[in-house]
């Protein structure tokens, strides 16, 4: 399971989710609290359904219009609403990948529509990243099957690989020749190297076909709140989407907390810095203990052993949880996810697998 | 639209919700900050999936097994889940109606669905309530179209009627013999006179087609943090319905508040008892300025006016939002419902109604 189930485990630390390890801004929890305390009101009104205020705030970051930008309950409410709006039959993933998209495949045959999804995999020998070759091979895939949507992590998730700009923008294109949809997940880029030549969404407004789906969750720190949104320029897949979500689907504590998070200037440079040293100690410690350490951009990191496959349930007896990687598509036995966390806590993880292995 | 949109207008009283007039209790404000403060951790963990704690409080409260139950962002979320997981492919609406039933249903043909509904309206003349003759009647149209799911609000809004139970279990009991789901929409229930005798919650147990919806929203004055729940002993019924919400579709404060809501003893009888005193005061209070008053046992008022469809405008000008019922199936120009507030804010709508009439 994606995100630990820290609530049936005796759990002290959780790296099996992969969180900004700066923890929730002072400013975010000062805007919370006031928000519930001053304006008392905020509890006993509906809230915005047009998330106005924050529609605003991320507009002018973005440097996109407020009718581009739609708000959900979390990333993951957004998925399997878009799916459904943009009345996908046919999907295509990487692999490895996040599981929420078969999830959300899933969900609506669940519900009685006939969809179909495959995998492209992605080389283990090129560690999963996405270079010319696999690229090519990827438009070949594109070009046979003409999905209605391709799905792709950027970073890839698990791994942490970044794509660069120029092969996402191929990409696009190959998609515009065959009418698929674009959706590019997102929702670790501001916390990866790379975050500000990589990104899609200054491409957005030439390429419609393309969705980019994000979060205040991992980037903020803010899982218990839900707050995810998705850009596309094509406004009629906005609005089609808003109708598959609850109606008011994002609270008004999450509306505020995201104003506050936007406002929170050096929060996302300071947070880039810690995950930057830690991944560095952290993929030293686990090369030194043996492991395979694939590379990566972001705030969490892959890594494999050939002759450990129990790894997360020895860890558990320490109060520890890592993701076991062997359910995703394209790895199995032996591969493991881990979440960069403070300093304290990574030295801890270290310590502990030496022990157990 | 249901939930007024204070946001885009001046509003100073809206009357267009109904929410319970006592407002959120201090429990549950105490609770929600202690939460933000004490574990400061709920903003930077995920919510927990099953939401444990609430569902031991509220199974506890209800006497039916946590496994019948499933939380979801707001009732308003679990409306067209529901549809989706049961495959519904026929509606039957009473009419008049909460409209986010056939929002729903349209959302279903959004993503391709073909999904039929119709309305079987309430008599006029027998002031919207569903009576023996009218029951009737409806079960013939059961018998008749055989749909997938009826839906019921019991009260029902706009009109606040109550309908027995004796006659909510004779139309279960028809269901059955057609193989059709009932959903009993009990949003109002808890803050309704014969809240005790009314409910269909302590008869779940006996008829598998039949679900509760309700939500914290209304009765604890909680819509900020959006909190709703499915009751229904077919266990089967909410694992489906569970694949078809967002993954963490309940946010930790959401789960908070709900725990605190609980625990607070002698809040709904305090609130069911300003509720009486407030409508009898509407009630009159509209009758003298000659308006036809339908008969409520819940936290709003329907009231109509042969001569006067322009209120709604009038009293946005006097800063005050009511809900013009004009769209409602089965009702039509003149129409107008309030949720019932404070003493003042009741006052001061009576004397801007007569200024503006």
């Amino acid at each position: 399971m994606h995100g630990g189930d820290i609530y049936s485990n005796k759990i002290k630390l959780d790296f099996s989710v992969s969180i900004n390890p700066l923890g929730a801004s002072g400013n975010v929890r000062r805007a919370v609290a006031e928000a519930l305390k001053a304006d008392s009101s905020i509890i006993e009104q509906y809230p915005d359904q047009k998330c106005r205020k924050l529609a605003a705030s991320l507009s002018d970051k973005l440097k996109l219009p407020e009718s581009q930008i739609l708000f959900g309950n979390g990333a993951s409410e957004l998925i399997p609403a878009l799916f459904r709006a943009l009345k996908v039959r046919r999907g295509l993933l990487l692999a490895p990948c996040f599981s929420g998209y078969e999830r959300a495949f899933k969900s609506l045959r669940e519900c009685g529509i006939s969809i179909e999804y495959s995998f492209f995999t992605l080389s283990r020998r090129s560690k999963f990243q996405l270079d010319e070759k696999q690229l090519e091979e990827l438009a070949k895939c594109v070009e046979a099957q003409k999905p209605g949507i391709l799905v792709v992590t950027n970073p890839n998730n698990p791994d942490g690989s970044m794509k660069p700009l120029h092969l996402m923008e191929r990409l696009a294109a190959c998609c515009r020749g065959t009418g698929t949809k674009l959706l590019i997940d997102e929702c670790f880029m501001a916390l990866s190297d790379g975050y500000d030549t990589c990104s899609f969404v200054p491409r957005l407004a030439d390429y419609s076909e393309v969705m980019v789906l994000d979060a205040f969750t991992k980037t903020y720190a803010l899982p218990g709140l839900r707050l995810g949104y998705l850009l596309c320029s094509d406004e009629s897949v906005i609005e089609k989407t808003r109708l598959q979500l609850a109606e008011w689907s994002v609270s008004s504590v999450a509306q505020a907390a995201g104003v506050a998070a936007l406002q929170d200037g050096g929060y996302l440079e300071r947070s880039r810095k810690l995950i930057q040293e830690e991944r560095l100690f952290l993929c030293a410690g686990l090369e030194k203990l043996g492991f395979e350490v694939f590379s990566s951009s972001s705030c969490f990191v892959l890594f494999y052993s050939q002759k450990e496959n129990q790894l997360r349930e020895k860890l558990i007896n320490c109060g520890i949880l890592i993701r076991d990687c062997s359910d995703f598509p394209g790895l199995g036995s032996g591969f493991y996810r881990i979440g960069i966390k403070s300093h304290a806590a990574n030295q801890l993880l270290l310590e502990s697998i030496a022990a157990v292995v």
